[in-house]
């Protein structure tokens, strides 16, 4: 008997588009999934668990931190894709840390179809886990060391941290600094290397104490922030690796009375809900974080149903959204 | 035997006190709870599942939108509650909807020990779905229609309402509008009645083309503040019922070029992150959402101790936080 994964081939479409058709939604391509749906005679159950995806219903999403918005937002993609289908997602917090991951893990692999990982590090242990328990798994936003067995869905962090960097040498600094999150997590190192090699690239080099490295945190990015402002020579812009480590940046800057941009430019990595309204309206580097959430459903919903597909990895764009807290470097006595 | 129960009421400190000692963190009452387990000769099994509080050692706690950063709030102090007792935290969303929410509480209700509920509306199928279920139950920041039933965690919306409207009314206001929350919720309408009725105490009628109500949301909020502002008559002050709607007011108001507070004041209930990095800094009734998290997990932990304890009402007082948002209202041409 055909299945959904059937009719979503034949009429050239996700398994997702089919499960909103069926679900009463609107999609573009109502006439090639009615089509298929007739030519290989599929009768969708009229209750969700009628698309037999799995036996809970029940996705689990295990992020690092259950209070940074931007994982909420990913966790608002994946229900939007695979609600229609009739799966519920249960969302748990590693708070950064491997172990508790394993453990949530092991304790959700029975009541669960399927796990969205965005992984604490890259721990050998998850990666066992998660071989282990042979759910459908689909990796978000960071990876584990041995990537390809896993669906991945990241953001092209390596272009962001270049946009950054060009965009402020090209303004004319060469006092850059840089705070940047866990060497241990995709998105910290890349980030980091790709910022200092293409600021290096753009013939500036970015001293050791310029460049702070520790936690994704608005607590680490108040405290590198006011480090970088006690140096006697300070940097005149700073990059700032994550959204909530930016929350913290600008919190110091505001304590200190650093005029943004006019003597310091800042700029970081996630868009954040207020953004545009801070006094300068704040710059960032935007990505997809909805649309990570999105792909990550895609893809368990086309895993359930055909569980042996080939890992596939996707990279999303990331793009420079230029407010106003940059800008050329503060002219300096000779 | 004894049980961590029985610790913590020879010792006069509550269970999550003692759970927090057993997992080696440090609390004030140290020698007390040493004393108790002594005298009780309490054996606390090595492992978390020792102190036995739960088959699946698992609390899923149920939100209406797990984007709010308040809800993620809430959700974290729960679990720095129960995370020493060795129970974990799952999160799931009802978008608003209680048809979702009941599904979630019956699919959720064999693989966990206990609820903690902020319910999208008062709604009896819920109740019943609860009272069917029969595991230990939290209800935070909403309740339902009997109450009493239940463990209620809840901020004094009443006060935080009144306090808003003396405030406003106090700086000479006589055009007040309000943005208000779904009636069907406990914070949606109390906090739009009592700031209604404290603005009557203080002679100041707010008209019906001054009240909006619609959703807890960022889009209901931008929405209902360009009405207001498209009013031939503006109002001179906007009190905004949550954190999101106030995110769109703030929009809608930047949009339009008003210069808060001059020409118009706004105060809003929930703090939230980058309040005191707008420009203005932004006026807010402050509530402890944390708190309200840690004392659900309080009362999780001590009812899967002794499942039979009376229902115990909880009430979290507020405050108002006054940064720059607001001020007297402009002058007037006569």
């Amino acid at each position: 008997m055909a299945n959904i994964h059937d009719v979503a081939r034949a009429a050239g479409v996700s398994i997702a588009t089919v499960s909103r058709h069926l679900a009463g939604q609107r999609i573009r391509s109502t006439a090639a999934v009615d089509r298929a749906i007739a030519e290989l005679d599929f009768r969708p159950n009229t209750s969700a668990r009628g698309l037999r995806l799995g036996r809970h219903n029940t996705v689990a999403a295990i992020v690092p931190d259950i209070s940074n918005p931007y994982f909420a937002q990913i966790v608002r993609g994946l229900e939007e894709t695979i609600a229609p289908a009739g799966l519920r997602v249960v969302v748990a917090s590693s708070n950064e840390d491997a172990d508790t991951e394993v453990q949530l893990l092991n304790r959700l692999s029975d009541a669960v179809d399927a796990f969205v990982l965005v992984p604490a590090i890259e721990s050998d242990a998850t990666k066992l886990a998660l071989e282990r328990i042979a759910l459908p798994t689909v990796l978000v936003d960071r990876v584990l060391h041995e990537e390809s067995a896993f669906d991945v869905v990241v953001v092209d962090n390596a272009a962001g941290a270049e946009l950054a960097a060009r965009h402020l040498a090209g303004l004319g600094h060469t006092l850059l600094a840089i705070i940047s999150g866990p060497q241990t997590s995709l998105p910290g190192r890349i980030r980091h290397e790709q910022f200092v090699a293409a600021a290096a690239e753009a013939n500036v080099e970015i001293p050791e104490r310029f460049r702070k490295i520790g936690q994704f945190t608005q607590d680490f990015g108040y405290e590198a922030t006011r480090e970088l402002l006690a140096e006697p020579e300070r940097p005149t812009a700073i990059f700032v690796g994550n959204n909530l480590m930016a929350h913290g940046a600008l919190k110091a800057l505001n304590e200190a009375h650093i005029a943004v941009p006019a003597e310091l430019s800042m700029l970081s990595f996630d868009d954040f809900a207020l953004a545009e309204l801070l006094n300068p309206p704040h710059s960032v580097i935007s990505r997809p974080a909805g649309l990570e959430g999105q792909i990550a459903g895609e893809r368990i919903l086309h895993r359930l149903a055909q569980p042996d597909a080939p890992a596939v990895k996707r990279i999303l764009p990331v793009s420079l959204t230029l407010r106003a807290s940059t800008a050329p470097p503060p002219r300096t006595a000779p």
